[in-house]
């Protein structure tokens, strides 16, 4: 079957299919997005070499029989299902994880996948293959109000409209919160504006103003600016991974009683409902297509700055 | 009247006694502790040029006809009273602020000091003078429960066996927590063997081990310590301002969804509490007495690594 590889060089590569484990199904991919943790394992975060791609929807071709023929999205966590994270009931914590397509797991960027049966929700009819992948991302901006009591009165600035900034913004702006993201291109403008959500310039932040700064840049200034802008008492989320160190002065987080809080991986249930109800747009946020052949030009597409997203059909 | 002065040198000087401002009482200073804040002082933080001191224990000579003769402790913020956080009840993070000794406003090592009446509790005769001095730093560290919910099944780990540090692990204890604390020398370990707390070595901590980390030493290492250690889900309580920007790796705050908490200073009134039932041991943990005429040699004796309470007499 044919994959994208990542060995260091990206390349697309005709592989063996996956032997199916058992409690696991066999997956037939539909599409995959590409999330911007794909760009950062090239650049060799997690130092992973591997398959790439962890936001798909797929058909389940073999495994449960009730599953057979369903469209599916998975969850990207495979949990040990014994460890006391797994006990709890939060196997995305778990100790033993490996992470579809990150972590000690081939991704979804090739024609058959194998998943346990667990991590798989069915993708109802009024979901598009398009829409379905954005299940993922859309999960990991709903952990902010799964983790963090968001106050409909709350002021909440989002650093950074790239995707996933966009997907926060319109989460917590359905909360009812006074939701603003700051912007630098056209394209988010115009997004943020249909969904009348407000856009700021970076130079019009004021300091300690904010109830809530969700930081989607995972960069030292973003986390910088978000410690800044946020009120005494105030939230700072960090929704994206650094790929660096941040040298940051932790006085300001100690002085004003600032909560940092780190959310990753999200619902999946709770983003299926929100897509099936059309409360959220998806659609506007794709930027371009591409087939599987055509998926290291996908990936170099999705690499350019401001690029939203980018899906790979199979 | 006397008063330890710094201006980029430290010096007992004599200066004019303070005017007293409307709503304002004249306290006669009895007793004074030296903070690690004070060092810090000293060292350049917040830029300070003026009398030093704000863990103190006085006498009501003027002002509140009600107050007079009274032994008193003091909050340390000298707060607007028309500021948003002023109006919420917050006035420790009142926007516009001064805080005694150690911004805009002359400190507590003086023989005569002003304060708002509305800053003044009453100390009870079952508390010495010794241990009133306690009270300012022993609120900082109920400032920790009183900001995050500390269940009582956790595993804490304090970093940082100073003066602080022991507090919030005197206090954390009393939770029912299982509390333990990061040692290097004897006295502290003396200290938490004679409390029933356990003493650990930096070599003995686990990774992702612990619920609730407590950094009490201000330092990079200190944070480091405390993201590594902290479980999934887990709180790093940061209780220290940091004299220099860290250099941290955010993302693991990011993957393992911790919860980064700045708390600042806390509940008199509980302190008071707490040190009128002798539920806190704060009597060992003066290490020196000096009176008004050595404070200079008091702050240099603070100063000596492991040392721990300095309290200067009037």
């Amino acid at each position: 079957m044919r994959a994208l590889m990542f060995d260091g060089a990206l390349k697309l590569q005709e592989i063996d299919p996956p032997v199916r484990p058992p409690n696991h199904a066999l997956l037939k991919m539909r599409a995959v997005g590409i999330c911007n943790t794909d760009i950062e394992l090239l650049n060799g975060y997690y130092n992973f070499h591997g398959v790439l791609g962890h936001e798909f929807v797929a058909e389940v071709i073999e495994g449960a029989d009730e599953w057979i023929g369903k469209r599916v999205v998975g969850e990207i966590n495979i949990a040990c299902e014994s460890c006391d994270y797994c006990q709890r009931g939060i196997p995305s914590q778990c100790h033993n994880r490996k992470t579809l397509g990150i972590r000690d797991y081939q991704g979804a960027f090739a024609e058959y996948l194998t998943l346990p049966v667990r991590n798989l929700h069915a993708v109802p009819d009024s979901i598009s293959d398009d829409q379905a992948v954005f299940v993922e991302p859309l999960a990991s901006a709903l952990e902010i109000p799964e983790l963090v009591h968001i106050q409909p009165g709350s002021s909440v600035i989002v650093i950074g409209a790239g995707k996933l900034g966009l997907l926060c913004a319109q989460v917590l702006n359905h909360l009812g919160a006074d939701v603003s993201v700051v912007v630098r291109r056209q394209k988010p403008r115009e997004l943020l504006a249909a969904w009348g959500i407000k856009a700021l310039e970076s130079g019009s932040l004021m300091e300690s103003s904010t109830d809530v700064v969700i930081d989607c840049t995972g960069t030292e200034d973003g986390i910088k600016t978000a410690l800044d802008i946020a009120k005494p008492r105030g939230s700072v989320i960090m929704k994206s991974t650094y790929a660096r160190k941040a040298n940051i002065n932790l006085s300001q987080a100690v002085v004003k009683e600032l909560r940092l809080i780190g959310t990753r991986c999200g619902p999946f249930p709770a983003a299926i409902r929100l897509l099936a109800r059309k409360s959220i747009d998806v659609e506007s946020m794709i930027d371009a297509h591409y087939e599987i052949e055509d998926a290291v030009a996908a990936l170099d597409a999705a690499n350019e700055s401001g690029k939203l997203k980018v899906i790979v059909h199979f």
